[in-house]
C-alpha cells in the first residue's frame, strides 16, 4: 500500500540486525516526516563514504580508514603480544581499559558449525601468517565465553602448538562488583579454577 | 577509538528513533563487515530517492510520490467521508482493513502543549480548507485513544461546529478476542458507554 519508494526505503532497514518490520517503517517514517533533505543526504553519504574508505587492515584485520591501522603502525605497541578477537567492539572495550599495550588480530567471528561458520569462515589463516616470521612471543585468546568462542580458542589454540608462541586464554571469573550469590554455576567453577595466590 | 568514517556511520543511525548507540553500533559494523558494496549503495540510494520523490499528498497530505495521492485520486472512493488520522501508518492499518471506501486527512502529528506541538504544528488548517466548498458530508476523527490523540479529536470537532458535517469519533471498547477481565478501567467505562442493542 505505500508508495514504491518507501517499500524500498522500509527493506533496507529490514535488513539491518535488530529492525524488524514496524522498526523499519518507524525508521522510513522518521527519515520522509521529520528529517530535513540536508541530514538525509549526509546519512546516505555518511553509508557509501565508509563503505569505501573502510578496508580491512592487513596485519590485524580490524575495520580502518589507513592501512596498517593506527594501532599496527604505532610505535608505542609491543608486536610480540596479539590479542586474538572475534570483532571490532572487542578491540574498542581493550583499548578502552587503558591497559593494553600489545596489538590485536580480528578474526570477524566464531566458529560455528550449526551455523556454517568453518575456519575458512573467519580471519584464521591471517593469524598464522603473521607468526612466520618468529617476532610474536605470545597469542592471548580473547573471544567470548560463549560456546562457539571458546571452540574457535581451542581449535586456534591446538593450530598454534606447532609454533614456538606462548598462548594464554583471558581469565574467566567472578565480574568485578557483582555478587557471588548470583553468579552461575559456570562462571563459579571457573572463578575457584582460575584463584591465584594472594601474595 | 573509531576511524572517523566509522563514527559518523555510527552517528547516522544513533538519530534514528529506537536505535541507541550499541544498536548504531552494531548496524554499521554490519554494514562495514557484512554488506556488499552494491546493497550499501542502495541502501543510500534508497534514502536519497525516496526523501526527493515522496511529498505530501495536497490534499490528505498522507506521504505520496503522484500527486494527489493513489487514494485521493481513485474514482471508486467516496470524497465526501473524510477519516483523520495522526500518521501514515494509521492509513495503512485502515486500509488493510479493506472495509473503508472513503478519503483520509493526515495530521502528522497530534496535540502536545507538554511537547510543545500546537494546531499549527500540525495539519489543522489544511483539513479546514478541505471542508471550504462544502462537499464533505461527514468527518471521522480516528486519532488514537491517548490523552493527545483525544486532545486532538475534541479541538478538531470544535473547529468544526459551524460547519454543516457530521463529526464522530471511532469506538472505543474491549478488543475483539480479549478477555473483560484483563481490560483497563477506562476501556471498560468506554466499552459500557458505547453498548448497542443486539437487535
Amino acid at each position: 500500500m505505500h508508495a514504491a519508494s518507501i517499500e524500498k526505503l522500509i527493506e533496507s532497514f529490514e535488513q539491518l540486525p535488530g529492525v524488524g518490520h514496524k522498526s523499519a517503517e518507524r525508521i522510513a517514517f522518521y527519515i520522509l516526516e521529520q528529517m530535513s533533505s540536508e541530514r538525509a543526504a549526509e546519512m546516505a553519504s555518511s553509508i557509501t563514504e565508509a563503505k569505501e574508505k573502510i578496508k580491512f587492515c592487513s596485519q590485524c584485520q580490524n575495520l580502518t580508514d589507513t592501512d596498517p591501522c593506527k594501532i599496527c603502525s604505532s610505535p608505542k605497541r609491543d608486536k610480540s603480544v596479539i590479542c586474538v578477537v572475534e570483532s571490532p567492539e572487542d578491540v574498542n572495550a581493550i583499548e578502552a581499559t587503558n591497559e593494553y599495550s600489545g596489538v590485536y588480530h580480528v578474526l570477524h567471528g566464531a566458529l560455528s558449525p550449526m551455523d556454517g561458520i568453518t575456519p575458512d569462515d573467519i580471519k584464521i589463516n591471517e593469524l598464522l601468517l603473521r607468526l612466520a616470521d618468529g617476532s610474536v612471543k605470545e597469542v592471548i585468546m580473547a573471544t567470548n565465553p560463549t560456546v562457539s568462542g571458546t571452540a574457535t580458542a581451542v581449535y586456534i589454540s591446538k593450530l598454534l602448538a606447532p609454533f614456538d608462541v606462548r598462548v594464554t586464554r583471558i581469565a574467566h571469573g567472578i565480574p568485578v562488583g557483582s555478587d557471588i550469590e548470583y553468579a552461575d554455576k559456570v562462571t563459579l567453577i571457573k572463578a575457584l579454577e582460575g584463584r591465584q595466590a594472594m601474595n
